[in-house]
């Protein structure tokens, strides 16, 4: 049951900064879009997000049949799934508020919807609990802004059916995400799991006084992070290994794991997970060769660097030069 | 004393994949250059690296003055820093190796000449043990590849005298790079004990089997990556509080910082954190508003993803889709 797009019709249920950005998402990518949150000022302030929001989408490109006008507000919970292919959840961070929705919003759709949450912290396994029919329900967690940053990541609970995580994957397919499917529920999922490590090594830092804040942002923003806008840290260091790759950086450069660089204590590199390490690579690099991903790097960080730049010229880019 | 780029000569002890990356910028920025590398291949390895990212480094723009051939090789290690202004060393990472090389280059240079390592792993004060004269010795550490990731941080040893660290600063920003100074020894610096601390995350997941390598490197490039391109964790999180900044996100998200999403312990939230990270925010956003800052992240990663989309038609990007 492949996704129309020309008929395509998602419920966002919350439209705060997530909710809201979804509602853009969704509107730039062609589809309707029926909001409901009880806010007082919901209708204005997604509004308000929409008119900041869409200038971007439009230089990135809309869909052909793209239109802030497809964007409609329902009185109630029940008016605004009454007629939806998708329902997508982004309700406050509280367990039991997320809990009676989940419930709610499974009662009041016909079988075959998939309601996916927003959530970055609850397991769907525990936010279905109060739900009679939780087959339908999965995570679908995505990054901030939704309608810039392509990652969402989904998974089910114990209860959730196959068919529908894939029919989530497939829907965010068609919307144009970059889609992680999870094989089983995780704290903090991928993404953030990673996002965080570097946040507490972070705070350790400035607690410690090792670095200050604006240290941390500019050794990210003019280091790594330029890389990893390209390449993730697996393939990135499997450039470092020249041309052995990551099966050469892993042999000499392992026991240098052992060094005290973070608080983070590192796994034993066992054969087991240097070869998965080697093998994940060698997958992701598919056919290319060190060489070929040297240039890749090299090609995309210069399009980075003069995108920023232009940026900058403008009056943007976060972080300034300090001696 | 100012770095004058029309005469100014920098003599690249060792020309690896850091040490030509060093050479490479310094000529793309229009300084004459002097190798010294013992390795037989040594010139012909440059030639080709420089030959690889010399297109690259004309697309970001050349100094006026900037030719490949303002490149020499030195016989000898005393050749090579007979009449420079500045000296990078970039010899394998091996100790022993480094303190040697580093007495010899303190003994054969003028006493008004810094010598900056791009160690990753030793602290100065270690590596100048064999060093009569430690004082112009310091750490200039940079990211591969050199001639294109802006950032080196910079840090004396414990006999490092100041006016050579604010010299190597006042070098390297001349030469265009993004400078961080350290104010006292750190082992890996700030930069890598970042990267180490998502890095040994990434093995933990793996080991676990809770992600595979190719889906944390896409959560990266398709995530959290994207935005750090731009903007730091730091400043990330600033507007993950709303129009309240990090104030709001420490006060509210706070205790969420004891969910087991990593295996790296969070540190206590004390006031003094608190408030160290809300005021570190406040002064990286110097003038602008969580609105302004907001309107530059979604400029930045427009144009980041316009620049990685012609990449990407052009055969680049590293991840694909994965459902």
């Amino acid at each position: 049951m492949p996704f129309d797009k020309q008929t395509g019709r998602v419920a966002c249920i919350g439209a705060g900064v997530i909710g809201g950005g979804w509602a853009a998402h969704f509107l730039a990518k062609g589809f309707d879009v029926v909001v409901w949150d009880p806010h007082p000022d919901a209708e204005g302030a997604l509004r308000r997000l929409l008119k900041l929001a869409w200038p971007a989408l439009e230089e990135l490109g809309l869909a052909a049949e793209a239109s802030p006008d497809r964007l409609s507000f329902a009185a109630s919970l029940k008016e605004a799934v009454a007629a939806v292919d998708f329902v997508q959840e982004s309700a406050p961070e509280r367990l039991e508020l997320k809990q009676r929705l989940l419930a709610e919003l499974a009662t009041e759709t016909p079988a075959n919807v998939v309601i996916a949450s927003s959530t970055s912290g609850f397991s769907i396994t525990e936010m279905a609990r109060s739900t009679h029919d939780a087959s339908r329900l999965v995570v679908g967690h995505p990054f901030n802004p939704p309608y810039l940053i392509p990652l969402v990541e989904v998974v089910g609970g114990e209860r959730s059916e196959t068919w529908a995580v894939e029919r989530a994957c497939a829907f965010y397919q068609a919307a144009g995400k970059s889609v992680i499917r999870l094989e089983r529920e995780l704290p903090g999922f991928i993404g953030n799991r990673l996002q965080d490590a570097i946040w507490r090594e972070a705070l350790h830092m400035v607690a410690a006084g090792e670095a200050t804040v604006e240290q941390i942002d500019q050794a990210i923003v003019d280091g790594p992070g330029l890389r990893w806008a390209l390449m993730g840290p697996c393939l990135t260091f499997h450039l470092a290994g020249g041309e052995g790759g990551m099966a050469h950086m892993l042999d000499h450069f392992g026991p240098s794991l052992k060094e005290p660089w973070t608080r983070l204590e590192a796994p034993e590199l066992t054969p087991a997970l240097r070869n998965a390490m080697v093998e994940g690579c060698t997958q992701e690099a598919a056919s290319r060769t060190i060489g070929d991903l040297v240039r890749e790097r090299d090609r995309g960080l210069v399009a980075i660097l003069k995108a920023l730049r232009a940026g900058r010229a403008g009056g943007a880019r976060a972080t300034s030069q300090t001696g």
